[in-house]
């Protein structure tokens, strides 16, 4: 029975604060290539990897405020991916089918098939997108705006981490709605795309603005009727004062507090109520039934260019620990892959 | 022309921080019984007036967060009250007739019609319950219970600042509905009140609990459906990781941070994402066109005695800056009532 190399990124310790590169390894171990006999599991190779903020959550050792576990140490992180099925045990897939699905940081992974997430069947389309814009990123970001947010013709719209793997997407959603639609991200090349690119109305970089209220003042004279919220604290602080009355605030992530001690305090919520603003925290478990009603929303929009979407794909699993870690300094510019096969 | 004496509660200054009884002065006025020729205006002798925390706001100079203005200095304040037209120009009241007014603290006040909220029709209950139960404290729990938080049987609610004027209601309304309720307040004696006469569950001395998290885990050990947010700050802060699955906060006040010159910062948002929860605030203008829905459902509820409403009620307007002042302190027990004719 064949015995293949099987290369994995995995837990060195828990994480307290930041992580780091040094908190990965990347291991060499075995996979047979083989579902064992009676099972339904799927033995996947894994092409393209997501490097999430959520994982984070799962790297930190007691108090996982998901409630939901954590990564095994000396393991192979679990990750989204999109996938190939090199052997089934389930009717539903055959060799040689592309999936997405909740997988491992590993060349090759053996999962049940209730961890597949989507079977792919538009191939015509960049396969690394099945974990950005016709994945849970997308998804996210559709059901986030559109179902919790509850957008209207002419609304103002502000996003922040915008240049992200979801801010994109919510942005260019926001401008098909007839939104108005302002982005925040970290530095001059991001803001460059949110204009250039990606079709906002405007742009700014937080880190140069000392007056994060000043600044939506000024973008937003009239007040902020959704905010899409990705990072939290001194962001969400300064937005609340700029809501208008009967906003929304969608809270998808909170990426600047995720690795706080202590978190920053938010001391504006006051203005929710003098506002009557509706702040709503979701995940996208809850709208996985929104899948196919999605792609047929977004898949048209991508091949007539409508919707466009910005990837930061880099080659090999040896460089997932950097290109996870990134995603908290904001390195990367877009959605951030990792491209594990093609090394 | 009848000329009468009329006492009335002024403005000394704009206050910072906690108000004292001396940003407030008693002041003896004269007043014409007589409407201006020509106006629709209603001069009306004050009997209640209602103690309400939202009044802090009209007595900060800058930054009114509501942007509605402040008190005018050296003037009566204004505020909610029951009164007596004493004569009108306007063809839908006549001498004599009750109405709930937003009316000023003072003896008699001349006013628009427009200021209005309630003909009092049922004159068999107390005419104080029409600042309180039957008013816009009893609406505000209504709405904020039924319309906002969307409470189903079997609910765990948790309401803050329980015994106060619409805590109190919040709680009858929760366990009318089948619900689990627990209330927080300042006091035994408040406590025994909640459990003993308005029928809560569980109660507990927020000031006799170090660890509030600890306390709500104790009465929630299945977490909140529903937080009925009266205060604001660490208790917020202590509820947000006690937060069940889709859970709502109804976010009707924070009067703990209304006179902090630097609120208190919230760390614990990211339970919103995590828990997939809906935080709403509202104010009661909103919701005015459910006040004979309401008064339908609540009447028959307090003549059956299945709805009582506690009152505290001081006597001359004398005693209203001291009564006004207590609310921050948490002085009183039930809803803050000035009695204004009975002097």
């Amino acid at each position: 029975m064949a015995e293949l190399r099987n290369k994995q990124v995995i837990l060195n310790n828990y994480v307290v604060g930041f992580p780091k590169e040094s908190d990965m390894s990347i291991v060499e171990g075995t996979i047979t290539l083989k579902v064992p006999e009676g099972s339904s599991d799927l033995l996947l190779k894994n092409l393209y990897l997501s490097c999430d903020p959520y994982m984070r959550f799962f790297m930190t050792k007691e108090d996982n405020p998901l409630g939901i576990g954590t990564y095994k140490l000396h393991s192979a992180l679990r990750g989204d991916g999109v996938s190939q099925v090199v052997e089934s045990g389930h009717p539903d897939y055959k060799k040689g089918d592309l999936v997405y699905a909740r997988t491992r940081w590993e060349e090759y992974s053996l999962i049940p098939s209730s961890e597949i997430c989507l079977k792919i069947e538009h191939t015509d389309l960049p396969l690394s997108y099945y974990i950005g814009v016709l994945g849970v990123s997308g998804l996210t970001a559709y059901a986030g705006f559109f179902e919790v947010g509850s957008p209207q013709k002419g609304d103002n719209v502000f996003v922040s981490a915008a240049s992200g793997a979801i801010g994109q997407l919510v942005g260019q959603f926001a401008k098909l709605n007839g939104c108005y639609v302002v982005g925040s991200a970290g530095s001059k090349d991001k803001v460059d795309l949110l204009k250039n690119k990606l079709g906002f109305d405007e742009a700014f970089n937080y880190k140069e603005e000392p007056d994060l209220n000043a600044a939506l003042k000024r973008y937003f004279p009239e007040g902020i009727d959704i905010y899409f919220e990705n990072v939290g604290g001194k962001t969400l602080d300064a937005v609340l004062p700029n809501m208008r009355l009967h906003g929304r605030i969608v809270v998808c992530g909170m990426i600047s507090q995720y690795n706080l001690t202590q978190p920053e305090g938010v001391t504006n919520l006051a203005h929710l109520i003098f506002k009557r603003v509706k702040m709503e925290g979701f995940l996208i478990i809850d709208f996985f039934h929104l899948f196919p009603k999605f792609l047929e929303f977004v898949v048209p929009l991508i091949r007539e260019g409508k919707v466009v979407y910005v990837e930061d794909i880099v080659e090999g699993l040896e460089n997932g620990p950097a290109a996870l870690v990134g995603l908290f300094s904001g390195r990367n510019v877009g959605k951030q892959v990792v491209d594990v096969s093609r090394e």
